[in-house]
C-alpha cells in the first residue's frame, strides 16, 4: 500500500530516471498494472506503454528534471498536484502542469490526467 | 449532444438556478443520467442526487452567484475549467474551485471531481 506522497514522489521519480530498468521498477511502484496516462499530447496504458511514452518524452528535452511546485490536495480517490521542469540555465524552457489522477485501492494511480499550465511558444 | 462550452455554462447556471424545476431541467442536461459529482465535502451521484446536492449548497450560501474565472482547457474527454463565487458587498465570503470532469460520449458530464482553490477560514 502506497501514501498519496509516495506516489506523487515516485511520479516525478519516473519522469527523471533516464535508467531503463530502474524508470520501470518506478513506473511499477507508480501506476496499478491497469493504470493509464494521458495528456493532449500523449497516452499510455499499462506499464510497457507508458514507460516508453516517458522514454520518448526523456528523448525529446534531455538535461530536464521535474519537481513537484504546488501542495498535494486529495480527497476520497482522487488528487491534484502541479509539477514543473526547465527554468534553468541548462534546462531553459520551462514547463508547468497540473495533473489529476484517480487512484487504485493499493494507492498506485490508476489514471491520470495531464493538462499544461505553461510551455515554451516552441514546445 | 452538447459542446463542451454549453455543458459549463450549464453546469454554472445549474449551481445558480435556485428554482427547483428549472435547476432540475438544467442538471439533466449537464450530467449524464448515470453522472457524477464529488468534493471533499459533498457529493451525489445522478440527477436526484446532484439537485438535492446543490439545492442544500444554495441554501448553506445564498445570495452567492457562481461564475466561470478561468478559460476552458479539454482534451480528449477530459476537461478542467475554474469557478468563482462571492467577493462581493452582498456576498462577501471569496470561494475559488477548479474542476476536472470527464465527458460521456454525449458531452455531457460523465464525472467531475472539484478541488478548492480558495474558501473563507469560516467556511
Amino acid at each position: 500500500m502506497s501514501s498519496v506522497n509516495e506516489t506523487i514522489a515516485n511520479y516525478i521519480a519516473a519522469w527523471n530516471e533516464t535508467d531503463s530498468a530502474r524508470r520501470r521498477s518506478i513506473i511499477e511502484r507508480t501506476w496499478s498494472a491497469d493504470g493509464s496516462y494521458l495528456d493532449a499530447h500523449r497516452e499510455g496504458q499499462g506499464h510497457a506503454a507508458i514507460d516508453a511514452m516517458i522514454a520518448a518524452a526523456q528523448q525529446r528535452i534531455p538535461g530536464y528534471r521535474f519537481r513537484l511546485c504546488s501542495g498535494i490536495e486529495a480527497h476520497h480517490d482522487r488528487v491534484r498536484f502541479s509539477w514543473s521542469a526547465g527554468g534553468t540555465e541548462t534546462a531553459p524552457s520551462f514547463f508547468r502542469g497540473t495533473d489529476f489522477a484517480t487512484f487504485a485501492e493499493d494507492g498506485r494511480f490508476h489514471t491520470l490526467t495531464g493538462f499544461t499550465d505553461a510551455a515554451p511558444a516552441t514546445a
